[in-house]
C-alpha cells in the first residue's frame, strides 16, 4: 500500500517503520529532516513538503504535535484535506482537540476524503514495541478498512464512535490520570512528611485499593529521586488544556482537572517542561516547603 | 493461645473466626451482642465489657468504629491500657489516627502493656477470605512476636515503623485513593457528556497509563449504575478526616485531598452516607446539573 507519513519524532519514527517493516510503500515528511533521515536510509522515501508527501498516497498518518500544528497541515494553506485526491484516507494519531478532529472531518467529507482520528496511549516504548493503545474515531467501514493497518502499531485498537471521539477517550484518559497523579504525589509526600519509608508504601499498598499504573510505575520513579520523562510535562499539560478547552465548550466543571492543571501549570513555570509528569512531586514538596 | 476480641462488626467478625479455626481460645464483646452470636454459637465466650474480656488475655484485638470509639476503649474509664496486665499485647485493628496510636502506645508502655497498630485495608472480603493487607505501627521484637498471629488474617503483613506507623500507612493509603476517585468519576462524567460509552472508555484504557484498581473495579459499578457500598462514605469520610487533621497538624498542605473530601462530605449531605464511595461520580454528575 502506499502510505504517506508525516511526523516522524519519538512516537512517529518507530510506527512509520512498523509499516514499513509490514511491506508497505512509504513516503515521509517531518518538519525537521534529520529526524527521518533513519527512515529514509531504510527506504522510505522523502518529501519536501506534507502536499508532496499526499500526492498519490492512498493512506496518509499523520503525528504531530500541538492542535495548532494539526490544523495548520489540515486546514491551512495546501493543507492535506484541501490538496488530497478524493478518495484518500487521512488518520491523525496525534493527541488534539475533539472539535477540531471532528471540523476536519466535515471539511474532508465535503472533499470526499475521508479521516479516523487515532490518538495513541502507551508512549515510546509502545510506540517502539507495537503495543500502543489505539483509540479511533470515524465511520465504522472506514475503521475496519484501517484496522489490519493499526494492528500493524498496536494491540488495543478500539472504534470509540464518530469523528473525535478517539479524541474524545484519550482526553478521559488524561483526565484520569491528572488527579490520579495528585492522589500518589499526595499519599508519597504525607508517607515521607510521617518519616516512613515511601518505598516501603508502595509496596504496602500498592496491589490493593489504592493500586494505580502511576503509584506503581511512577510512584517508583518518584522514590528513586528519577525525575526523567517518560511523558514531558510539557505536552501532558498540552493535553490538560485540550481537555479543559473540551469540557468548557460542553459547560462541564472538572474541578479535579483543573486543580491538577494549575499544579502542572506550576511545573511548567519552574522550569520543568522537559521534566517527567512525575515531578508533580517536586511541586507539591515546594508548596510544603520541603 | 488466650484472645479478646473485641469489636464484632462486619469486618471483626470473620478475622475472629479465623483465629477461633487456628485453635485460640476467644472472648469476645462487641457493643451490640447480636454481631457476635455467631461467634459465640461456634465456641467463643462473651464477655460483658471490654474490660471483662481483657482479663486473663494474652493478646487483645480490637476493630472499632471512630478514634473517639478507639480512645474510650483504650484509655477512657476502665480503659483497656489501664485494666490489663502487665505483659498484655493490645493490637488495634482500627483505622484510625497516628498520634492517637503514639498516645495510647506511651500510656501503654508507662503501665508495661505492649501495642502494636495494625490497620488493615481488604474490606469485607479480604476479612473473609483472610487476605487483607495489614500495615503495622509498633516494635519490632512484638511485630515479630504477633505476625504469626497476623498471618491469620491477612497476605501482606508489613512493620511501617515505630507506633502510629501503621495508621500514617493506612492514612497514605486513603490519600492516593481520594484524588484517583477525582481523576475516575471526572473521566467517566467526560466520557459521558461526549458522547462515549462509559463502559468502552473503561476498556480502551484500563490498563494502560490510566489503569487503577478505582478504575477498574468502581469504574465498572459505576457503569453498570451500581452504588451498594464496596466500602461505605461515611467511613471513608472518617478517614479522610483523619487525614486531614494529622496533615494539619504536621503543617502540610494537601490540596487535592482536601478537594476530594469536600465531595465526599456533599456526598454524605446529600444523605448518601451509606452508598459506595462510587456515589462520587453521582457528586460531580449533579454538580454539572446532570
Amino acid at each position: 500500500m502506499k502510505i504517506a507519513w508525516i511526523g516522524t519524532g519519538i512516537m512517529g519514527a518507530p510506527m512509520a517503520g512498523h509499516l514499513m517493516e509490514a511491506g508497505h510503500d512509504l513516503v515521509v515528511y517531518n518538519r525537521s529532516k534529520k529526524k527521518a533521515q533513519n527512515l529514509v536510509d531504510r527506504g522510505a522515501s522523502w518529501a519536501e513538503s506534507p502536499a508532496v508527501a499526499v500526492d498519490g498516497a492512498e493512506v496518509v498518518f499523520t503525528m504531530l504535535g500541538y492542535p495548532h500544528d494539526v490544523e495548520a497541515v489540515y486546514l491551512g494553506d495546501d493543507g492535506i484535506v484541501n490538496v488530497a485526491a478524493p478518495g484518500t484516507i487521512l488518520v491523525d494519531m496525534t493527541t488534539s482537540s475533539p472539535s477540531l478532529a471532528a471540523r476536519i472531518e466535515k471539511a474532508a467529507s465535503a472533499r470526499g476524503v475521508r479521516t479516523l482520528d487515532a490518538p495513541v496511549s502507551g508512549g515510546d516504548t509502545g510506540a517502539r514495541n507495537a503495543t500502543l493503545a489505539i483509540m479511533c474515531g470515524g465511520d465504522r467501514a472506514l475503521f475496519e478498512e484501517l484496522k489490519p493497518l493499526l494492528d500493524t502499531l498496536g494491540t488495543n485498537v478500539r472504534l470509540m464512535g464518530g469523528a473525535g471521539r478517539g479524541q474524545a477517550t484519550k482526553m478521559a484518559n488524561q483526565i484520569a490520570i491528572a488527579s490520579t497523579m495528585m492522589g500518589v504525589v499526595e499519599s508519597l509526600i504525607y508517607a515521607e512528611k510521617s518519616g516512613l519509608d515511601p518505598g516501603a508504601v508502595i509496596e504496602a499498598i500498592g496491589s490493593g485499593a489504592a493500586a494505580s499504573w502511576s503509584l506503581n510505575n511512577l510512584g517508583t520513579r518518584i522514590v528513586t529521586g528519577d525525575m526523567e520523562p517518560g511523558f514531558m510535562v510539557m505536552h501532558y499539560l498540552k493535553d490538560l488544556g485540550i481537555a479543559l478547552e473540551e469540557a468548557k465548550a460542553m459547560g462541564l466543571a472538572l474541578p479535579g482537572l483543573a486543580l491538577a492543571e494549575q499544579f502542572y501549570r506550576s511545573a511548567s513555570g519552574t522550569g520543568w517542561d522537559r521534566k517527567g509528569t512525575q515531578v508533580l512531586y517536586e511541586v507539591i514538596r515546594r508548596l510544603n516547603g520541603m
